[in-house]
């Protein structure tokens, strides 16, 4: 007997019709005589309908602690009706709320996180055989004022029920089968993988691939809970998420890309010490994350610094160097707001040079150019000119994944 | 400073412009320098729309406690946008779910009663200086787990605040401006009263006047919480339900019909001491409420008893009779559903018995048959054809109010 958890998404649970395929895909795992805990989300358009709501009251913004009563109130619904489907499937069910579940929470109120779970109350329903319908995305500060936990928080909801019960896995249900090499919609000859290690999944969903939160990922890893991403329309495996797996024949387990890039050149520094920690330190007290750093050589005893941040942030960037223009000379300060990164990612990577070096060699015969080069253990990603990016992740594609 | 309690039901919050409204109300109170603590239901049609939702998925009926789960998501999202809707107009405010307001209720999944209200977390946001909203119509029950009220649930929750903090006035608000002596869409004569004793309202409410619900003026008896009962739409003042209010030049409070009225007839019993008991002790047990009793002296030394009862229960209380057949002697047994009972109110008419003369003459004046007559220390009740019910109840209301 096994202790599963269930994660389904707010598409997943739609409809009634949709409801009742949860509800369907939950009482069979129960019927093999597992245990099961479900995590949902708010039905389809809900948060979004919630959210309108607000907007019309106050379209400046309401309070985020009445921004967290109001959308807390989706999951409940969810949470009653998929209890009810379950009900008339004939198996004993019961819906928890975050807090019910034991969810206590930080107070940043639409960004909570999970200070721990206790889980008193779900082993008690589990001791009488109850499935448990536990309301994702939200929890109880210690002021006894209901959180909700950002995006993505429903996996990290599940994740962390898992880790607090010590379940055998955590299964994350979405509206695709799995894990691909590279997004399937833009990449035919994407392949779906069977398993992913921790660290390749975090990389490819900080990258954008937007199978898995992030922060999911991440305590995932922590609690080394075994995660599954699979789908909730169909009935077969998707892709495991664990510490260590089983080398397949291809060394990289995914190519993505991410658009959402500016890159900033400051060109024409003073050739001195000291010019690279003035500048990140200024951006990194204005909390401005930089990605990919490249320092050159420039002309005439001169070297240039150029970094990528979020595009939100580009202007940000360039308004903190421009502040230090007494402290910091240069000739000349540009911004690319239409720049991609693609990146390669596998775990095996660091063993084998070769890889690299095929990943330039394809974007070479597709004739697009390469601004810069970054490198990490697990990955390589390269910045270039957002109008090739959907055609370069296909040529690295597949020249690296057969 | 007072402390004001004021409820407004789902069609005062039924849209953001009503919101706003409420909201609107609410600031001007607290502006004076009062407490206020509101108690709001869920908007407009979200309870029906949530009922369908769960019918949808089981039409046989989920189990009351996830129906509960799904019903209190109603309050939660009135409460927080009304909170929002305070927060745009520039005032301190908090909302709180049943359970964060300490109520406390028995398990009684859909028509839970209240076992008490502990008021600590109310008192300490009022310390504050909060205005707070209450989610109406839910609490907590021993296990933890989320509880409604019933029907009527929200005016109930108003007036537990109110007695538990001993607050100066419970205001209802509806689409109406008060109470009044007849149905003013009936009635062009009514007149709303100023002011009205718990017992009036308790008749007038039995008696199917659906301004207040009987449960919270019990209750509101019971702690002596001085009722409002005002319109959301109109600034203006209302009904105020006390235990003694000063003599009005019209003796009688409320002229009332109820044509939710089974009279059922047993004809020919034999005249020996017993009979009514066992009849209504047969009744009692099948849970079947009675209200007028008859007992007349029939034809040869027999006796006659009629009753009525809610048209629902009819065809049960006569199946009942049946049933005692071989026990019971009686020549016929009869049910008329068409009948209705059109009753007068008011404290000051045990003292003054021309009153029930003066209905009788109405009725008499109007040519209307009187079926039966029962009478208690405040009321007069009269059964009738239900095709004259409304003709009896003008009749009798501009005879007895002026």
């Amino acid at each position: 007997m096994a202790l599963i958890v269930k994660k389904f998404g707010g598409s997943s649970v739609r409809d009634a019709e949709r409801v009742m395929n949860v509800a369907s895909i939950v009482t069979d795992e129960y019927k093999k005589g597992n245990d099961v805990i479900v995590v949902v989300s708010a039905q389809g358009d809900t948060t979004d309908d919630l959210i309108e709501k607000a907007k019309e009251i106050n379209p400046n913004g309401p309070s985020r602690r009445e921004m967290d009563m109001l959308l807390a109130s989706g999951e409940q619904i969810s949470i009653a009706l998929l209890a009810m489907a379950i009900e008339t499937l004939g198996c004993p069910v019961i819906s928890l709320l975050g807090w019910q579940a034991g969810f206590n929470t930080d107070s940043h109120h639409g960004f909570a996180r999970i200070k721990n779970v206790n889980p008193e109350r779900m082993r008690a329903e589990l001791a009488k055989k109850n499935i448990i319908i536990v309301a994702g995305f939200q929890g109880l500060n210690k002021y006894d004022d209901l959180t909700t936990l950002g995006r993505g928080g429903s996996d990290t909801s599940a994740v962390a029920i898992a880790a607090s019960l010590k379940a055998d896995r955590c299964q994350i249900y979405t509206d695709v089968d799995g894990v691909y090499t590279a997004d399937p919609r833009k990449v035919p000859n994407a392949v779906k993988m069977n398993e992913i290690t921790y660290d390749e999944m975090l990389e490819l969903a900080t990258l954008g691939a937007q199978v898995l939160n992030n922060r999911s990922v991440e305590m995932a890893k922590k609690y080394n809970v075994e995660l599954e991403v699979l789908s909730s329309l169909e009935r077969k495996p998707g892709t495991v998420v664990k510490e260590k797996v089983k080398m397949e024949k291809t060394l990289i387990r995914g190519v993505a890309k991410d658009t959402n890039v500016s890159r900033i050149s400051v060109v024409g520094l003073e050739d001195t010490p000291g010019v690279a920690f003035k500048i990140f330190n200024k951006l990194a007290q204005q909390k401005i994350n930089i990605d990919i750093i490249l320092q050159s050589v420039g002309r005439n005893n001169t070297k240039d610094i150029t970094f990528t941040t979020s595009k939100d942030r580009g202007d940000d960037a360039v308004a903190a160097i421009e502040s230090m223009k007494d402290v910091l000379e240069y000739s000349s300060l540009t911004v690319d707001n239409n720049c991609a990164k693609v990146s390669i990612v596998g775990a095996g990577m660091e063993s084998n040079p070769g890889v690299a070096a095929k990943m330039f060699e394809a974007l070479y015969d597709a004739n697009i150019n390469i601004q810069m080069i970054a490198t990490s253990e697990i990955k390589v990603s390269v910045l270039i000119d957002a109008d090739y990016a959907d055609k370069a992740v296909r040529a690295v594609h597949d020249k690296l994944v057969d």
